[in-house]
């Protein structure tokens, strides 16, 4: 699975539809090594239930499957696939993606002087560019169709950006130590996830259309930079009235 | 009801989310002068079950009300209820708000040389500036509180916010002549619909906290002004790093 997240977080087989950090966590290696037997079966049972589900909602599109039928595909009782998600969506999404922590590490680390946006939009761009290497880019098509299908995904998907945008929006905060009822950390954050939906969104669209890898990873690179420089210096001289 | 839209559209005396426009077109009152006695009808009915459904929620919650409560409330039978209202939801949020169109003219009759930035963002600081007159303040408060304790609620006005950023989008992108994958449109208006997201809870935190009318319209004015400054200027000078 091209876009599977790093050991230490739940396992998503299914395409996540957040895109990995650039770099995965170097924390995750020796924590994956202390555990033990059982919890190694626990993730293994984990692995089989969501690449039953990922086989099933890319046959028959998410709402079309039943929890039963996922469980008698990954053979296991019902019971087993409500322990581990007890929520339909959390087999398709995280609902802590691993990128969140990257790109609030991303601002936190940022070079003296460089403004948040630059930053946050910067991990944003790069991290979305990954979506067109050769081993995401099928992923990235089936998980248009599945999550395009259904819009119960695509309710939860909206969700998860909104805590992306809230997370990124109190990490400005604390850092500006902005007043209560000030706008502008939660505009900034807002403008940053925007461009982030608006690049996935393009990624799926050309996913879908068939376009190579490569000329896909070029265009969301143009896109993302274009998108950046709109954020960075403002919407005061875009679209005059002529 | 002191947020309710001009009589062409579907009444919603709840208070609506999306606030109307600075002025109600005008073409609204000769169409109203053209309706039957049957249609007339049909309106009155109408607005009883809004008025009856607006008691119930403010009292019990949206989730906690069905949709028989509101017809006996109103006094008639449940199917007349969904005959008006296919969804729940639709008794609380209109699914075309009057906003719409009016935010699409401010921003087509704009001035020679003013930025799409800030004619629709202007637009939309205005409109929320309202929030704060006498008539309206109390049904923000009502209106906060019931949206803010239904999930479904919640999910429906990000959905309608939605389709808000996308008509506003569609109108640059025939403006603009912007070829098919260019983000640019879609960017725009997702930072003015996003101002107008963040002004909106502003103004519900702000009532639901008992501010007083014109304090609250001040603070609205005050933060809109920022909010517009930072899309048009760009975030570039934002939050550098020290």
């Amino acid at each position: 699975a091209p876009m599977a997240s790093a050991p230490s977080v739940p396992a998503v087989t299914a395409p996540a539809p957040i895109a990995p950090p650039p770099t995965a966590p170097a924390a995750a290696t020796p924590a994956r090594k202390a555990v033990g037997a059982r919890e190694l079966r626990r993730q293994q049972t984990r692995e089989t239930i969501v690449d039953a589900a990922a086989e099933l909602f890319a046959e028959r599109g998410f709402d079309q499957v039943s929890v039963l039928e996922i469980a008698q595909r990954a053979g296991v009782v019902e019971k087993t696939v409500f322990n581990h998600f007890p929520v339909k969506e959390g087999l398709v999404f995280e609902s802590d993606p691993p990128m969140r922590a990257a790109l609030i590490e991303a601002v936190r680390r940022r070079p003296l002087g460089r403004s948040v946006a630059s930053a946050a939009g910067g991990f944003v761009v790069a991290a979305i560019g990954q979506l067109g290497s050769p081993a995401a880019i099928d992923a990235v098509a089936e998980m248009a169709r599945v999550v395009r299908g259904s819009r119960t995904l695509m309710v939860r998907e909206r969700e998860i950006l909104g805590t992306l945008t809230d997370a990124l929006a109190e990490q400005i905060r604390l850092e500006t130590r902005a007043p209560d009822g000030d706008l502008e950390p939660w505009l900034a954050a807002h403008a940053v996830l925007g461009l982030y939906a608006a690049l996935l969104e393009l990624a799926r669209d050309r996913a879908l259309a068939g376009t190579p890898g490569p000329v896909m990873a070029e265009e969301l690179q143009a896109a993302g930079r274009r998108g950046l420089a709109l954020l960075e210096r403002g919407l005061a001289g875009y679209a005059p009235a002529r």
